[in-house]
């Protein structure tokens, strides 16, 4: 039995309408002179980096801009970010701008700034050897959390393989969400994005408590505890009430910064909680079809909540209040899940693994690598075998 | 209105039965090698310091102890234990263990290690220069959440006043939080100090909304925001659950691990949104009798609920649902007052003003003085007149 959990989160985290004015603040806390802007094209096309270098341009900052992130960053845009940045300016603050495609780049980016040498040096946990450059990381879309998380994901195309580098040291320094930098998204990109936020909250909220985790030592992803509960749970309420508005009306900003707390939220509680089977069997699925991220784990979620709810009866019975308030019945519990699979088809998000192109012959496969992703397998609260993640794959199919 | 809120938390918390022995992990995150541990006659006794010397020993830490921390610690009590880390060693890091005095004389010694200077100088808000020197902070009881709020109150006994210094400065850089350290606690003390838990929790839960606040600038006590209504709800729950247990059976270890997290989360929600007015209200009331801080904010709390309660309705029926999850009538808004009460009496603490010795010709100088105690009345969900404190107080005597 584990007796200790340990709260790590992101220093300064600041929010709100119009707080990208807050920059120059939060420059002068790590007075910054040399800042390294890494962003993508969209941010660019759709005037968000001309707000933020407005402010830059005021304080006569010194800057130079990578503006090349691509979703889940392959190798050479990370070698070429940094190889950019060494030329151009010695950065002492790094903005990370964009969704989390654009924060993973910034962290690994700061990574090798402070300590050099490739991206795959790092792959492996307890690699990262102590603090990285500051970050300050904006983030433009409310989903991956990634402003405060201590993961980045990569693509190692040579080896085909993705890749989430963790540690503790790669949270940003500072989070500045501003849900003014929200507005006028697609649809398709707020739900994918939206969905995997909620993921986030019902993985963490009901993951294994710590306690009762199946490994030694210290450990990335701990369980469930009392702050991530607290966390998590506020987080399922803020997407609920919020997911759907915030997909069919791009510009109720009332709901775009709710959502925007929510992911917010969820991030603190996943990094230090973990995620558990929505997201180990993602890795896999992932790497068969093309769909977004958040587009698996949330149609894998339903599936595995009814899989889980047995042994999580009591978090299952609260996130199903959160759901229908006045919903009072005994199959309260695994109305959960139909809640979830409802919502999914009100943001238009697909519900069957088919859909996405799976072949039936694949499930097999995916089941087998699932049970060998042990940070995410052992965090479920029940412990698949891989007869249990056919079936569950086949329902899902 | 006020667009932007900042989350500012203790960098580290950890949290276990046991946990005390991760001292020596933590001593190297700061590279210390001399320690200054504050702390009182009472935890020298119950053997809780001996506890923590076994691991410095082994460890090969120099360290010094002052063990004189009291109650609401004198000026007189900061200069001496100040004056004598001076004198005997160079200290790295500063350890406070024990209750939230033996922490708040740590913060304002550790504050005057960094800069110097009489604890006078930094009454005033905005005064301390930048971090102070590393406080480790271990609580032994479940109340003040000392170990990561930004609050210290000190005791200017020559010209009767006592003050809270506060600054995000002064929170202490780790909260090291070992439930086994609070077994065998007097039935009164353990009840004291889960009510004013409790009282953080519900005020900060129940604070008018950031946006509402009606201040300029940075402040300390910013309003309720979504993480701090995460935490203050999981807080009202724990200790909602946990507390009577905890008075009546002083070695249930469960219910105290629930009462000491219960506690940081709420010190993590109070320190970010507020209280409101049941501690405004305390501060004069605290002058006039010698209760315990915690006595007299429980026994404000239902008033100021009942008080409150027609523009917090939501969080009223929030609060009632953990306090009677059945309670499904209209009336449930306004029983969640009614439950505090009685969970009052369940702990053996007084109902009423009268019976902490307040006479009631004081009632009105109260009223005047707690009206200008701004940072916390505006808090408050309503705005109260001297006459409405003058009512309250009197269905309060």
């Amino acid at each position: 039995m584990r007796n200790v959990w340990e709260y790590f989160s992101t220093r300064n985290i600041i929010f709100g309408n119009g707080s990208i004015q807050k920059i120059d603040k939060l420059l002068k806390r790590y007075n910054a002179k040399n800042v390294f802007i890494i962003t993508d094209q969209g941010i660019v096309q759709a005037g968000i980096l001309e707000k933020l270098l407005k402010h830059l341009k005021f304080h006569d900052y010194q800057f130079v801009i990578y503006d090349q992130a691509t979703p889940e960053p392959p190798i050479s845009s990370v070698l070429e970010a940094y190889s950019f940045s060494k030329n151009e300016l010695n950065p002492d603050v790094i903005i990370g701008l964009g969704g989390g495609s654009s924060i993973d780049l910034a962290k690994v980016v700061a990574l090798l700034i402070e300590y050099g040498g490739h991206p795959r040096d790092y792959f492996e946990e307890g690699n990262v050897p102590g603090p990285i450059t500051p970050l300050i990381a904006i983030p433009t879309t409310a989903g991956t959390g990634s402003e405060v998380t201590s993961v980045a994901v990569v693509n190692d195309t040579e080896n085909n393989l993705k890749v989430g580098i963790s540690d503790n040291y790669l949270r940003p320094a500072v989070a500045l969400l501003d849900p003014e930098l929200t507005i006028g998204l697609p649809p398709y990109v707020t739900a994918c994005a939206g969905i995997d936020a909620l993921s986030h909250a019902i993985e963490s909220y009901t993951a294994l408590e710590y306690k009762h985790i199946n490994a030694s030592g210290d450990i990335l992803f701990q369980g469930s505890f009392p702050i991530t509960d607290a966390l998590a749970l506020k987080a399922i309420e803020l997407i609920r009430e919020n997911l759907v508005l915030a997909v069919h009306q791009g510009n109720n900003l009332k709901a775009l910064e709710n959502m925007l707390a929510g992911s917010l939220l969820a991030g603190m509680a996943f990094s230090n909680a973990g995620n558990a089977l929505a997201h180990a069997l993602a890795y896999p699925i992932g790497g068969k079809v093309k769909s977004p991220h958040g587009e698996i784990t949330g149609l894998l979620l339903p599936y595995v909540m009814r899989y889980n709810y047995s042994v999580s009866r009591d978090k299952m019975a609260k996130i199903t209040q959160i759901f229908s308030p006045h919903n009072e019945k005994p199959e309260a519990i695994y109305a959960a899940a139909d809640a979830v699979e409802e919502l999914l088809q009100d943001i238009n998000l697909p519900t069957k693994l088919s859909s996405l192109g799976i072949k039936e012959e694949d499930l097999e496969e995916i089941a087998s690598k699932t049970v060998h992703i042990e940070r995410l397998a052992r965090n479920n609260p029940k412990t698949p075998r891989k007869e249990n993640l056919v079936e569950l794959l086949q329902k899902a199919y």
